[in-house]
């Protein structure tokens, strides 16, 4: 891209960097892009918050330490009303886990507890397995067959360029330990959501409340169960799994803002979410997410006040269930929310530019989408199809939404496993995100459509 | 390769396969090398083992099951005094490990103890880290700087695409350890001798013999831990590498042959390694080369009796040192080798046909060499460059050596990790290297060419 525009870029070098006072002008929209292509800031938060943190499972101490973190960073940037909204939950902790073919072929197999999975009892549970390829086939089977058994479901997930998939693929690790603990089996396990064959277990949210421990396997070893089944003799496994779930654990919210000259107007709420799974150090999910939409904000705040004040949330505890959101969405209820937009797919480019808003200010995007193109981001699927995870809380109460969606043609080989680290985040594509972000909200902070309200549907 | 070569297929489709008893024809050589290229033995023989052994640690139990197993496939599958060569050997085995920043930042590490290894204390070991960006680095160093703490050096691999690397840059493997522990480290880690970058350590031996604690870290967790070093305080770390050595454990090689008609020809050793590291499943490493040589070797049988037996040895306890190949050659020692030939460098195409061989015989190479390039393979890098690893010990005692040298580009992402597994065997590539062993098979098995004795030089 940026050799395509060079002869521009030369020229829109010696500009200043534009005022934030209107929509900007070709010029200064280029200006604006090319200089977020050369910045370093987002791989500086991703980088340090990997690094220095890790891992940042909701609410741990490590958590708690990454919002210390997070809230020395934030004010260092020089982002106003920096805090901490704290609130509770019930904390869910992995131990001990193994698990491994007891007969007829004696090995072991990669795996990770679910989050909210029950804990096996001492020395774990040794069961036959009884297997099925897909969770409708586990549906659709004699119920009698899960009673005391270890049920394996191995429903596959493909790969697709977004996020379209993952409801698809993802309900197996929701519906398979509800319908296992329903049917009587002492345990359950699932090929991971996820499309990498390495042997790194994708965890995720599912378990909590079915009483179950539930696991899923790396692919190479879902396979190899189904290869072991599938040589017809009983096929038996040793599972460990062990858990720990803790009630009124600490969380919070990390929130920093850009003050706007006009209340009225609303807040932009922007963001993503500050507590990852504990496998990898949750780079991609979501450090690169808050690295993101904190340089493209910090941009704008060099550019002046804007007109709508920009809340940048770091939310807590995503990854068990949007707890951080619903805390959020309570604490702020009946604020006028001007937009919201999130980055919690990944790294990968920006794609597309996606609207979920009235459809009366749709015209009002034409200039956006115009000055996105430079940047390869296309106009988008039709308006909603933006969509967020913690911003769903919010547009389920009418909140207009804004999406800046990425390519994940490779995130769900990431995703809640062991490999998704700092090594994993492309510096030229970050910096694409962080000028897509810095020319969404240049273009939109300033401008006074009304995006929302937007009806609720049910989907 | 096939489509271009389709007319000849079709033709050579309808000819009988050739009888083994003079050079193949080029007509004869399209035919073995067409049916070669839809055999489905190699995968079955790979698929086999590591579905119903996995992983095969030398000397242990699992081992035990591979060659139980291996004795009856290769009886069923019609070879000649089939049998186990038993040895005796000293066991390693890894127990619990775990490796942890406690200070400044903490968090956990991926990290697999080296073979041989000592183990770490009850608690494991918690020290100070001093690094080292290199081998060179840390033997340049002030050797009091290690005293007492854990050594870390981080050597990094580059991708090659052939074994030329290997030497170089396994080094470390060998050479840290051995120098950590005469400069009075407490423990020893290195980068992984690897080239991706997932959470699963590169294992391999190197530490026996050093009576030091040595580990392995993913390449995620070596950066990570130089990013945590750089930022210039004291990184505090907590190890523990978990094994057992035990004397006088029993492993063996498992033979099978096809008696040749000319016992005073010499025999052909052709083969790969039963044993594997523990981590994955062995299939790359080294149940592909068993595969494609036993298939290779299978198609000759249906050919009728070669000139020169051809002796299949499925080499134990390989990945410890060579201590199957030792036994080997001292069972069989002042055996006329007409050559050796192995396979143990993954599931790649083969790339090129290699010889270490009297400079006398390379003429005699060039009908094969000739037959060879329609496979794709090139005719390789000078008489000299054809090696091995288990045959390594026969080269040394002057025996000619045959090579076909595959893509090892990815080899180092996989060896010695737990992603070792049958899924990363591409169908079309292994049937690739059953036609270009077949085909070497074919040529050389009838061929009187005295090959050898090769002078044996000190490289």
């Amino acid at each position: 891209m940026r050799t395509v525009f060079s002869a521009l870029t030369l020229l829109v070098a010696r500009l200043p960097l534009p005022a934030l006072s209107a929509a900007p002008t070709p010029a200064e929209a280029a200006r604006i892009r090319e200089d977020a292509l050369k910045d370093d800031l987002a791989w500086d938060i991703a980088e340090g918050l990997t690094t220095e943190v890790g891992q940042r499972l909701a609410a741990t101490e490590a958590e708690e330490r990454a919002r210390v973190w997070a809230v020395a960073r934030l004010k260092a940037l020089g982002f106003s009303k920096v805090r901490v909204e704290p609130f509770t939950m019930t904390r869910w902790t992995r131990g001990a886990e193994r698990a491994s073919i007891v007969a007829p072929f004696p090995q072991s197999l990669a795996v990770a507890a679910l989050g909210g999975s029950s804990s096996t009892p001492p020395g774990g549970i040794t069961a036959e397995v009884v297997a099925y390829p897909s969770l409708a086939a586990f549906q659709a089977a004699d119920p009698a067959e899960a009673k005391g058994k270890i049920v394996f479901v191995s429903h596959a997930m493909t790969v697709t360029s977004d996020m379209n998939g993952y409801g698809t693929f993802s309900a197996v690790r929701r519906e398979a330990p509800k319908l296992a603990a329903q049917r009587g089996a002492v345990a359950v396990l699932i090929r991971s959501v996820g499309t990498d064959y390495h042997r790194n277990p994708h965890t995720g949210a599912g378990a909590a409340g079915t009483g179950i421990a539930a696991g899923a396997l790396a692919l190479p070893d879902a396979e190899q169960l189904m290869r072991a089944v599938k040589r017809g003799k009983p096929v038996r496994m040793n599972l460990v799994l062990e858990s720990r779930s803790e009630a009124d654990m600490p969380s919070g919210n990390v929130i920093a803002e850009i003050p706007g000259s006009d209340p009225a107007a609303g807040t932009i709420v922007i963001g993503g979410h500050l507590d990852s799974w504990d496998l990898g150090t949750g780079a991609v999910d979501d450090a690169a997410g808050l690295a993101i939409t904190t340089a493209a904000a910090k941009r704008i705040m060099a550019m002046g006040k804007p007109l709508r004040t920009i809340r940048l949330v770091w939310f807590g505890a995503e990854e068990p269930g949007l707890v951080g959101a619903a805390a959020y969405a309570k604490a702020h209820a009946g604020e006028k929310v001007a937009f919201a937009a999130e980055s919690d797919a990944g790294a990968g480019r920006v794609l597309s530019f996606e609207t979920s808003i009235r459809e009366e200010a749709l015209p009002a995007m034409q200039p956006l989408r115009q000055a996105l193109v430079e940047l390869g981001v296309t106009k988008g699927h039709g308006n909603g199809a933006a969509e967020g995870s913690d911003i769903s809380v919010l547009a389920r109460q009418g909140a207009p939404i804004i999406g800046l969606a990425q390519d994940m043609t490779r995130y769900f080989d990431l995703h809640h496993t062991p490999d998704d680290t700092l090594d994993k985040i492309d510096l030229g594509e970050l910096r694409q995100n962080v000028a897509a972000w810095t020319l969404m909200l240049a273009f939109l902070a300033n401008d006074r459509t009304e995006l929302g309200p937007v009806a609720v549907s049910d989907k």
